[in-house]
């Protein structure tokens, strides 16, 4: 394990070469860190501002050894890193960041909010599916319409289904391709908030204003931060943030999808180890940003104020949003993030936009 | 020559590996689009964050050939780029900006001067020297100390001295090397202000506010920004300013550094075709910093805002400073840039803090 705080000029080795990891990548070397990208994809936006790249599989043991061999810590920019890779990366003796616990407890969904609620992070109710009969009984319990996911997989609203009766158990089971599942009461929530937290090594954790998402077929379109919300709810959101960080023994940023119902609480839906898209506004938005609040915590550093400096409208650019590039580059206060990706195929993120607003 | 305005996922060459690369590989990334530089150096600041490196010496013919291939337009980050390579880029058909002309006249101090003269933004009194007896004349027609610099080359107090009297000037000529060079009345200024300034290729002009610099062993330490000026020296300095990029057709950021003198009037001291040291208080302090915005303009974006969103207080890292790294990264309100260096050598830039106050 290395010596914290790493001093300028360490290597942070990023798993995956999309957009979150050319952004620790562009983080990183603000902070004068070196970073190495693994990934399987060729001409990734991350390698383009990498300092170097390895193109392997993830699985790739002789790959895995020449990261371990050349960061001081490993970090990843996707939730499903396989444990095996996570444990071969450590007995290597790479330290990587968040630890293997959060990776585990954020890839099966029954296990995630069997964690959240075991840490009073409230979740709606919930039932382990393993059968269509498991389904039927499970509507039962929760009521109709339902919704079942996957365990495991599945994300921008993949591997989900409505069930909207017990007679549409079978079929709603058998879209999802019939693998154990988990069947999810509605919330009947007001909106979708999110916050983006960190935890130091040294424990010290903080969270950012929180932002209001609005999604559009499973995929997030907008957040809107600092969210309008009373004190209460974003001390709320705090607690339940702290409770789960530090249940984890979490080190760097994670993103907490919540849900504001209508009596004022909040109900944590899922958590995601690692930068998240609702954090983009950060970036313009925020002295520091959560990519260098990730960079930060995950090499020792102390983390950096998390005081918002204007109110950002933060909008993704799906597939083909990206061919209005010429407008957006004339707006005054937009500014633009593009990923440096090839082809923009639908529902492919290829950039986002912060439009500023003054505080207040 | 290429269609502007480039779109995301175009190509910006860099001549040169330094940190003002760095920076501008880092802002050409956010707006999706990919850096090659071209740099002598090996394992260079810039290259740990550039899509591409050619490691070669900058008059070297293929190495010019690989990178006007290459990219779609090439800048520089240094002044003293050989009029030679300008001219073979373009022979290959690559657009360069900022031009020839804003090189030339930046690379000859007699011939800066006359031009600046020329198109009314006022320096102090000069002579061209070429003997010694010129240097005697010329403190008889200045008055004395007066200062000699190299008409070429020198940066960081470098190939300059004082003259202190008449019976000097024989002396004073042989230590700068005895080449040809100008005379300088001494400024009786109050302050030394910089404006960074940008000009779009629609002809667009725009202006930070001010930095107030302090200089110490004729290097930049410390720039405050925006300076506490009256309105009526920001508009003398933006229509110098102005004047100036108009006269060049210029395209990019320009640093103009200028003496502020007693009586409220501005005198120009010299001009940097290119992002300047000055302005790094505005990748913390603004939406849009002076790399971002050289970038656009060379793409032939459209300039993006220069309002001030912070009061910053940029103190550069030379040398050993940069051991101090432990106790800056502790601060609340610094935020830290370090420039992937190696060795901490004596008078070497290593990095950079701006530390960030609420405006007003």
């Amino acid at each position: 394990m290395p010596a914290y705080p790493l001093p300028p000029g360490s290597v942070i080795g990023v798993l995956g070469g999309g957009q979150l990891g050319r952004m620790l990548a562009l983080a990183a070397a603000r902070l004068g860190f070196r970073t190495v990208v693994l990934t399987p994809e060729s001409d990734s936006g991350a390698a383009q501002v990498a300092s170097r790249t390895i193109c392997a599989a993830y699985d790739d043991d002789r790959a895995l050894a020449e990261l371990a061999e050349a960061a001081d810590v490993v970090t990843f920019e996707f939730e499903n890193v396989p444990a095996a890779v996570v444990a071969a990366l450590e007995s290597l003796g790479a330290a990587v960041a968040p630890g293997a616990r959060a990776l585990a407890v954020a890839q099966d969904r029954v296990d995630e909010k069997t964690f959240l609620n075991a840490c009073r992070a409230p979740t709606v109710a919930f039932r382990a599916i393993e059968t269509a009969a498991d389904v039927r009984a499970g509507v039962e319990a929760l009521g109709a319409p339902a919704l079942l996911k996957t365990r495991r997989q599945g994300y921008d609203g993949k591997g989900q289904t409505w069930v909207e009766s017990q007679a549409d158990a079978g079929e709603a089971f058998a879209r999802i391709g019939g693998q154990p599942a988990i069947l999810e009461a509605r919330a009947a929530f007001q909106r979708e908030l999110s916050a983006i937290a960190a935890r130091g090594r040294d424990g010290d954790i903080s969270i950012y204003p929180l932002g209001e998402n609005h999604h559009e077929g499973g995929i997030l379109r907008r957040t809107v931060a600092p969210a309008s919300v009373p004190t209460g709810v974003f001390d709320q959101a705090a607690a339940i943030a702290a409770r789960i960080l530090t249940s984890l023994e979490y080190v760097g940023v994670m993103g907490v999808e919540l849900f504001a119902l209508d009596d004022g609480h909040l109900l944590v839906n899922e958590i995601a180890p690692r930068v998240h898209n609702s954090g983009h506004w950060t970036l313009d938005g925020c002295e520091v940003d959560q990519f260098e609040q990730h960079v930060r915590a995950i090499a020792g550093w102390p983390l950096g104020p998390v005081t918002p400096l204007a109110r950002v409208e933060m909008e993704n650019l799906i597939g083909a949003d990206v061919e209005r590039w010429r407008e957006l580059i004339k707006e005054e206060e937009a500014r633009v993030w593009f990923y440096g990706k090839g082809e923009a195929r639908p529902g492919r993120k290829m950039g986002h936009i912060n439009r500023l607003r003054p505080l207040g």
